[in-house]
């Protein structure tokens, strides 16, 4: 059984666009989310149907590898499928074509079902993952967990603003992604390209929150690991891996 | 002679949206902007072009009318219509209607354009106004200037991110009303809706720049005051008038 592939476009604009003129990465995800967001009403896993059982759907990990960066003006192809589930994860896949069909972008996601009130994860109700029509498995992936900061090269801090808070009371997939990049060195943001991406989400940030984001660079290898924290909670791990711009 | 008129539809996102559900202020003015661009590349004055000459559109001055901001997964339809122009200013009009028709916002924008190498404004080429169809006066519109602040209620600092700055190396406008806007306490944006802003943009602030915040809130007649400042200058000013939510 094959699970259902949905698709939709979108024009990139220019204020999704970073210096560079490419899209940015927390924008791709929101981008990305959205698409899985309008499968769901499609198949009729309404946001509202799964918030009437005080449940919600939380990330706790994307894993993206990156070809190319569509730039403003141009038309991508955003895909999304559900790939498999288990008792307590569903694993879902991510692509962005540019119209030529060309690969852009690919990610592997996961996500869980959390009681909204408990702030526990819960068992996935069948009605919940069946209509998106992919496999149960009983096997759990063992995906690779970002490594952890040891020596930090660089760090900011960030208050959680009102407006990086959406409808459902959650920071937006776009503050982490700049918090966490815009504690590198303008440099090497400029002069480096990012290809892949791991981040595991642990902890929620609320608003309000002073948030710290630091960074290990390995110059050698262009291997840069984020940590996220506020106060003694750890929020967010992940792992960047980036070339040089001209390659 | 009526100037052209230019509208597109959008599909209101979540991640568009605040707490309360509602389109984001500096999002909305990211759209009509959006629309303007389109306008523009529509006529043939094209941003290559305008660049080409060394030159720059630069908006000094928003003035905003809100009857109701849409929420999440709501179509609007916005448009925008170059009313006027003298020597140096390009007055241009915006609105964002529902699709039944009813005004949700209106938008009044001064437009100047700008040397890009000397940072001064120029006189506006013929060429790259007629386009519009608009009318040509030799008056200078004198619209009310905010007023400043002068007993700082509340204060926050920001600097300017790496992915605050889009691919003209501005910082985009949805920054500019995060920091005004979320000076302001919690408790104030959740019970108050605002009405109507009047934004005048001074001086422009840069990658890596310190911005402080300052908000006056006249409680009894529900006004607040911005200012937006980099070390001694004074980046932008703006006039919120809001009403209780309940109303």
């Amino acid at each position: 059984m094959s699970a259902k592939k949905f698709s939709e476009d979108h024009r990139v604009v220019y204020y999704e666009t970073d210096v560079t003129g490419a899209l940015k990465i927390g924008q791709l995800v929101d981008l990305l989310m959205l698409v899985s967001g309008d499968q769901s009403d499609q198949v009729g896993v309404t946001d509202e149907k799964v918030s009437a059982q005080g449940l919600g759907w939380v990330v706790t990990q994307h894993m993206m590898e990156i070809t190319r960066l569509p730039r403003a003006n141009e038309v991508i192809t955003l895909s999304t499928q559900a790939d498999s589930y288990n008792r307590f994860f569903c694993y879902r896949d991510f692509w962005a074509h540019d119209q030529d069909g060309n690969e852009l972008v690919k990610m592997h996601s996961v996500f869980v079902m959390m009681d909204r009130t408990k702030r526990k994860i819960v068992r996935l109700p069948e009605e919940f993952v069946t209509p998106y029509e992919c496999e149960y498995t009983r096997k759990i992936e063992r995906l690779a967990t970002p490594r952890p900061v040891e020596e930090i090269s660089a760090q900011k801090d960030y208050h959680v603003r009102f407006m990086d808070i959406d409808g459902n009371h959650h920071v937006n997939n776009v503050h982490y992604f700049d918090w966490m990049l815009d504690a590198l060195p303008g440099e090497f943001l400029l002069n480096h390209r990012l290809v892949s991406l791991n981040i595991s989400y642990r902890q929620e940030v609320y608003y309000g929150d002073q948030v710290l984001s630091e960074v290990e660079i390995d110059q050698e290898n262009l291997l840069t690991k984020h940590m996220i924290t506020t106060g003694s909670e750890q929020n967010c791990i992940a792992e960047c891996q980036w070339v040089k711009r001209s390659e």
